[in-house]
């Protein structure tokens, strides 16, 4: 199976972001975590993307917030499906994060997630590997069944408290 | 290969949603289109999604405009990727398809592209199968270098252009 | 009577859903709280909603953030009229969930309150039972006596304040 | 079956209100259509709402524009349930609109439809009345019935459409 | 001198209100404060704004949040000039108080200041009586020329700061 | 009676800011237009608000449009009540020009109107100067009134058009 | 004196950014105009950027929409002073550019101008090449004049026009 | 070498301008700063943007929130590039601040970097001095430099944290 990169713009994002990685821990799915720049150290993204998939890397997750770039100019070197995480940051509550990083131009998508969606960018990460991987796909399933459950706990729970009171 | 699904939410989004389609065709992906909607036809979408993968789709394409359920509902049913198309509708912009399509709560993705932005979504829906097929992988490859040359093209003819002024 | 159902995508919505609660015990309107999602428990919300009716509900009451989609799914399987309460989430102040609620299609309407607008979607709940009830009439009207009063007394309060300074 | 009115702040928003009284016509429920403002005519506005309970109106709708004060001024003199159409006007694309008419204070609910959303009002109100009247709501699922036949007509046509291509 | 109202829509405005009070109190202009609501003592309102003017007052300033509707209701009733506060309330950080302020229809204008812009809605009610009253004119005059020397003052100390270090 | 000044950032704003003079025109006003910039003719600006007052001139009204800093460098040269009237420009819709208008910082306020709205800005000249002028008075209160019978008018004319049909 | 650069995303940004090179030409300042994509041709931008200050070039302006990226990857690559030109696109008005543009993270400035503002773009490269070239500061400060001139004869024209009505 | 000028609206905005400062100080800029209204000191703000040149200064920083005008009425005095800071105040994110500085009409470019972006508005001042200082040119590709190694540093450090779990 291939792997999954998750590249964030600046350290100060691994607390959002590290919620992708543990999506892909609990499913089985190896991945490498880099922090790199799409401003500030530009020579080690184009070489990073444009070797990505020779490397075995099957799907990219990019983070960065403010003028988001970094998935952007990723998908601009590789093929591979890029997933794009805006980071909110001080100001603007994450909207000029999210506009650069969905409004891509035509020809080079970027696979946009919420604003702080770093669970969701990993769970994005195996659905695309799970396209052509039935175990990992049953991993899913049985995943969403789990999380459908968790629901149903909740739901029973508060009729609980609430016939208590 | 895996089939593409490309589902709208009305038969009015189809000038727009018909980008997608043609950059499948260019690929050689066989795709299937179909108008469904999440509010006037659940039953229906429900139906499609939950048995979209067993029926040999890869992924689900999803266009809606205004309050866009479409591409989460489905992402609901179904562990495929699904990729949101934000169609832009008569007031706000296309800003409330955007919100409605890429603000997806946690657990449940939807792989969201730019307001309008059909072709890209074509093009992620292949970036997404050729993870697993290298043909698929190398006519993308193609396809970018070309895009790449009409650029280059057009650089020079403007260089002309001017010249002659 | 008829009872109203109030619903929220997560129990995280609790601390804000319960004032619509409040409102209805307060004028001794029947309700069942539940938490039910359109993504992650999509069939429940379905069996949900097409049985309110039949299962003596007069009103459904929905509460969701981010990309709400409860209520406009809600209201995809009912002629029950369904409020929509946006919930302010952890970006965008509350404009994702608003917009998402809001804006529904032809067809299929959501009545929606205020961001957190939690006491208005219970009144509003009450409101639209007292169409055929006479005495729910009244009670709002006395409730609504009741809140002029409070303002004038705070007019009053506020005199004596600023006087005493 | 009480009736309902249809109140505007100027005739110029007619062209998108009277989709609200076709869907009120097609399903056989009493309207009035008036022009008042909250601005131009308070006194009466406060006449009509104070008085509509007693003149046999079980809901009412209210269309403005800009800053939209019609719907919660109404609200402000009766426990009727009240619908607010928030309109389009010249500037910023009907957003000012939607705030004035969805974000009202603790007390005083408007149920708020989508930008322009007349269509959808109407069908609200016809909900409402169904609440208490079985017949009208019978009407309306056949409503939505027919809407849903509608959607699957035009995925037939769009699959033939394509085929012939 | 004619008389300033200031009136607000619930006394938890009044921490920011009260800002505009002390401008009046500073200038010597008389004043009164009250609490009212467009939507929850709408009689009130009415009743206070049409005999604003044979009661002393020259000007009226109105603050409001969320759907701020008072300011505008004011100003259906009378042809004093009103002032407009938006006041921030717990969503939006005030663009709905704003633009459901300033965004008035044709016909009936509100004098609108910042977000909770009470200081400036005290100093442009002062400046509105100035135009017929010189003395206060005059007053006006040199509060600003000592904002001016209180900037210049800032000015001065930064430099002398900047240089110890 | 004291001058009205009309003053605009560009004469292509003329077309909107017309309505401000008609407004003044009908109310028997006396005015002055003119075109100054803030930015390209910063001097005359200056000299013009300085003066102002001693020559004659009781309000002043200004118009621009994107970063509109006309109305709030007006404002920092005179003590006469100032009124904004943000233009909408080719981007933006005007909320540009509105938040560059009214957000004006503590001690310069500026009574800002609606986006396009120089009606409104005439008139509330106007309402400024009635405050020491009892028959201007008296004509805004019969044009408030002739304002009213329009809306009667029209309301009429729509019962009668309904009835017709 | 070192060139301009003008560099656009697309040669459909074109009609738009030709006002730049119009002021530059005006000025006596050689230019060359180019269309290079941060997406497309990423390797073509980065070899420009790097080497723009040894071929030359004392400032670059770039000019993008949508997911704006030009300006800030071109940045990214030299010490030179980029000025951003953010293209309104067709969603959005152009906010989805300006932020993209202008939102840069710490280290890497863009120097941005208002949406579509090619103008301006091209007088400030004029500025900065000017703080070390008083001849061309001269010519500036001669077209500032011109501009200034240019609105008072509007002023006078409008004086006239008045008169005559 | 000559100076630059960071001129802010309010000391209040010093602990974000001081940024701007300290980029000059590492890279041995000499630079002057003040405290200046446009709105309360227009008289100062006028003299000395309109001397700003002859007293030495090549580049003016203006850092100004809400309805931020500092920024464009500098540059309507002088023919010196102006950066503009946009600061964030306590409404509306920064928004009103960036769109007030940044939409500048054509003819008077303000250069505007991010909301609070001091920092970059220090190295943006020095980018533009060293157009014509290879010394200073030197110093910025060393920053340039080490700001990309200390990105490569962080990448590392995360590396070896994630292998020691």
């Amino acid at each position: 199976m291939k792997k999954v990169a998750i590249v964030m713009g600046s350290d100060s994002d691994f607390p959002v972001v590290k919620d992708a990685a543990a999506e892909l821990k609990k499913l089985g799915i190896k991945f490498e975590i880099r922090v790199m720049s799409a401003h500030r150290t530009p020579g080690i993204v184009c070489e990073f993307a444009s070797k990505a998939k020779e490397n075995g890397f099957g799907v990219i997750i990019a983070a960065a917030g403010k003028a988001a770039h970094l998935a952007g100019v990723i998908a601009g070197h590789t093929t591979l499906p890029v997933i794009g995480i805006p980071i909110k940051s001080s100001t603007l509550d994450g909207l000029d994060s999210l506009l650069s990083t969905v409004q891509m131009p035509s020809g080079i998508p970027v696979a946009t997630v919420a604003i702080d969606g770093a669970k969701n960018a990993g769970i994005l990460a195996a659905q695309i590997l799970a396209v052509s991987d039935d175990k990992l796909s049953e991993k899913l399933s049985k995943m969403k069944n789990e999380m459908a459950d968790s629901v149903v706990k909740k739901d029973k729970r508060l009729q609980e408290e609430i016939e208590k009171i």
